[in-house]
């Protein structure tokens, strides 16, 4: 057996210089609460507080990044525990355990690796790496150590000393969670909802009237118009902002917002309605909507989070089978400069409108992210997100956008995640990293060790909490 | 207070050996003369040799690099000394002063801090890193040593030790300034123009026929045809040659550059002075001039900069309220290998052409710029520029272009501001940056050390010479 | 004169204890025998055996990445021993050699210069660096050890380890000069082809029916149709098989892979053969033509390497002149996930196909390749490749792809060489780098030790084994 035993100076510089420096950088801020404004847990698990299922039900078969690199190493996704075609998947929880053990190499050097480490270390106290030979004793181990109270979603909340979690939510969702929660008082944590539209941007996608239907039932308004529909979305962002809310969610394949006139958003909203829909149409009326959630954040304060550029769906025979988030939605060219112009031509300067611009493609950091956010009061750099939310892009895009943005602009770090338990190793793992750049900025002598110390701070309390509104 | 001390070891690598010998190259060319052949100081500056006004008017104002960064924080530009629609900013050199101060964090980590830093304690002998509380006793510091005749523009550029300065200049300027230095005895100094034909390319923009006509009358020649404007951007650049110029610089939206025959460009060019030019006729027309600057470059031997790649004016209220240069032009997307093909057919290998390629778009590097500069006779790397001139992107450029292109196809460093006093501190960081890559390389065995010192040196002297045809 | 000798350090990190566990990881592959999966070399060179030419012949001028450097530093092509419209170069071998010493400093600090210096010092015994002083001298030196029987292509192949060489072969080659090696009971390496239909895929390019009919006669049936041609491909990939071939080898302009019907296909081959094929429908059948390669390769196992994106031959008077792969071949944006959605739909999952990806643009690493790599089982990602085969890319590669793939779905190195004597330095570089990058992770307690020693020599053996399908 090898050891299990995240060294505690992982992922600090190896400049022992540096790294001294880096390391009580981090000290100060490795304990600090954690904010979680972007993420996908569901505010459900906690209001309910459940025991979790099995192991691999919580670690392995909805996490994304762990099966995507398990596929691409052969391994079918029924053996994951996937349902394919509506069938449940035969692999039990046990053998999906030992199938992870097994390609325990593939993860070698990157961060999901690092994220299971510190989460079986810390959280759940297992002292060896997994391995084919000792598969099914730390599965036992897991297993026991799930069934104690202390292991239920609550207290790992706390444990965690989670004091914002962000979920993200359907506008049609009626957030009777987000509401349990808040009248518990036994829960102390704050669990508020992020309004996340996208479905109802594309008007060629199945099942949008159906969608429609559902929001006109919980906006109690008639959505059959284009107006009536954006009226329904006023109504439910008041709702989530009643709720807690402060963020908005949207994706889109590209950043394209120019508006339309609404007697031609008008003819775009009946021609879905009426099947007739063109996919020219269709773009034309998606980019509206992106360009009217601005104009809606302008008004309501709801900070805009962006993130355009996901390819959805990439290999349509898995979706088919297996469904959507099965790993192979991938990231595309980014462009932000040019197609916002209209978004920040109307609301750059509004001191109400805040915008959060998250990429895929890298190469935006330095060319189009930094800049914006380096002259618009509202446009903020999101931190590194999904692909890129690992140690050394964080370190490549504190270094490309620090130049344009400084500090005070970036966001603040996001987790993105639908594994509960890998947000504490997820925020940390962001907070060595940036103790580790700032560690390198006073060893250049590009910043004075005192402000490095107040940078770490703010990093992870005061900015995240300014650029997302959180009080 | 917290000091201001530059510390003489910033930006050279932690590592404690490497730094030794980054020092120590460093120190070898921290005295070297300074040539700056792509810069947006006015002449006449130094022609007239006026006390520079207030503090603010000199390092705060004009600066977009500061006044973008500010502004992004939420600081109006009528705060920053901007005239807006045309009235006078309310702000005082000293509110001005005080807004900067008291925003002084922004800047934390990024270049324009340590320029600040180098300025203020190197030019100015400021001890005290600006705050709210120091900002009106340093205000009357530095308004109080603007008044001291050691700091008229003359004599700082004697102490800046610059060897050779290029202004950017219109081709309809009449380069009075130049003459009248040139013609001083008491000026030892090398201010020489730089042809920059960006107004003439567009003839669909408002002004161009009168600027047309403004040209027609330095040039002596009618620029009421095709032609006639050829002749006439020839002249003037026989003027600047003989006015000590070396090199054009061009800035436009992409580097398209299919020639047009004479018929065609004749006839866009009439239409556009009867005012019924078309989009599409404007962008051939402009993509034409490009190739006939690099004709022009081919028979004249004047060095042509290009830098393509820039969105200008994105912010449209902020252009119509405070006009051009406020800090929203934007980078975009690069390319130079497909797009430039024309050019480099046909004057690629000729010995009397060169280019010289900026970009504010990193991708460029390894992609495009390198492997150009590492073909063609004719195209060199121009130094990271205008967004990217910081010193991770620096160390980035070479790590990027030294594998196809080595150094002596690079451009040597340009400071392109309009911040006179910042020339040093921008030269001395891309020595410092220079210095730190050289000794990296020798650390890992990858130069010797006495080709290190003899680059260190070609870096800011025979290279940027041979580049710009100095002399 | 300054010595040459390549210090045992070079390449490895400067921090002292980086660099010793960096020494140790490379110290265990250094002398691991070479398995070269992508190269340039000619068979016939090694079944015939003969002395090598002078050492120009050898060394200079067949080799782009040399003479490409020489003439952006302004040495006509002619003074290199290219051969000018069909007229032999006037220069000699010796006139050449001393070109490259009088411009050695054109290499500083790039790959080929540290590829040469470890050539001219470990295969040759060269003690000094070239200059214009003593390059007479060492030309004589070098034409005295070419003469010597040890430093015949067998005996260097030899002393070089090479476990496996793979060349580059058109469909139509008979495959004799492996046959010869392969019968040879005196030469025990393994020289196998690798299959380049490129140049059956433009159908509007000059020469394309004459290739077809030389194909025809090698594959013993008609491609004067589309489904004789694609009967043609499908035999000579069964000849390359059965002559050890496990891989194809793709470039073309852009990854596009739509599939066309039969019909269309033979429409628009039969349009090329009366010489009327349109632009358009030639790009439509190269992208069809990119599909069927990969859908042979899910029959046939294949393995199907791909690198879009460059254009080539761009200066077109060098091309008239000189003919192609004469250093103009320019890298363009790279793309892959968008362009290979039909294949992946069809292939991806599929355990017989697998698609290694090299690009010449670096920004796909970690937004396209590793993201593809990390979730179809068939995907791998090449290592870097042209243009990118050096030191701090090969870095830039690891630190973004392991991200996404880890190592085990990389390809390992391809050396993509016709300089033959540059084989063992370019696999020591690669090795090297690897070394440092794993003995970071180590420094940086991302990665044990062991794990790092195990990962050294996995990525020269097993990983480019099974990648490559070697057995």
């Amino acid at each position: 057996m090898t050891a299990l035993a995240p060294h505690p100076d992982r992922l600090l510089p190896a400049d022992p210089g540096v790294r001294d420096l880096a390391r009580r950088l981090h000290a100060q801020v490795a304990d600090a609460p954690i904010l979680s404004p972007h993420g996908h847990v569901d505010a459900r698990m906690l209001a309910d507080d459940e025991p979790f299922p099995d192991p691999a039900a919580l670690l392995i078969t909805p996490d994304h990044y762990v099966t995507r690199m398990l596929h691409a190493a052969g391994v079918p996704l029924d053996d994951l525990g996937l349902a394919r075609n509506g069938h449940p998947s035969p692999a039990t929880g046990r053998s999906i355990w030992r199938t992870l053990c097994e390609h325990w190499d593939v993860f070698l050097g990157t961060p999901v690796r690092l994220w299971f480490e510190a989460e079986f270390s810390e959280v759940f106290g297992l002292t060896e790496q997994p391995s084919a030979q000792n598969a099914d004793r730390l599965y036992d181990q897991l297993a026991e150590t799930l069934a104690d109270p202390a292991f239920r979603p609550r207290a790992l909340f706390e444990r965690f000393r989670i004091e914002v979690l962000a979920t993200t939510d359907d506008p049609a969702d009626d957030l009777a969670a987000h509401a349990r929660l808040a009248a518990d008082p036994d829960f102390r944590g704050r669990v508020i909802p992020t309004f996340r539209a996208d479905r109802y941007m594309h008007p060629d996608e199945d099942g949008w009237a159906a969608r429609l239907e559902r929001l006109a039932a919980a906006a109690d308004t008639d959505t059959t118009t284009y107006p009536g529909l954006l009226e329904a979305l006023r109504r439910r962002r008041v709702a989530f902002k009643e709720a807690g809310g402060t963020a908005t969610d949207t994706g889109v394949l590209d950043a394209g917002c120019d508006p339309l006139d609404e007697a031609e958003a008008s003819r775009i909203h009946r021609a879905a309605l009426d099947g007739t829909v063109t996919a020219a149409e269709a773009v034309a009326y998606r980019r509206n909507m992106l360009y009217r959630l601005a104009e809606l954040s302008a008004e309501d304060g709801l900070v805009m989070q962006l993130h355009p550029g996901v390819l959805r769906n990439h290999h349509r025979p898995t979706f088919d089978a297996y469904g959507p988030d099965t790993g192979h939605d991938l990231p595309a060219v980014g462009a932000f400069t040019a197609p916002l112009t209209p978004i920040l031509r109307d609301f750059g300067t509004d001191p109400v409108f805040r915008l959060v611009l998250f990429t895929v493609d890298e190469t935006t950091f330095s060319r189009e992210i930094g800049p914006l956010a380096g002259f618009y009061p509202s446009v903020y750099a999101g931190a590194p997100w999904w692909f890129i939310d690992t140690p050394d892009a964080i370190l490549r895009y504190r270094r490309a956008v620090t130049d344009s943005a400084g500090f005070t602009k970036t966001s603040g770090f996001i987790d993105d995640t639908r594994a509960f338990c890998s947000i504490p190793a997820r925020h940390d793992m962001s907070r060595r990293v940036d103790a580790s750049y700032l560690a390198g900025l006073v060893a250049e002598h590009r910043l004075d060790e005192e402000d490095a110390f107040t940078l770490a701070r703010r990093l992870v309390d005061d900015i995240p909490r300014a650029t997302f509104r959180l009080g």
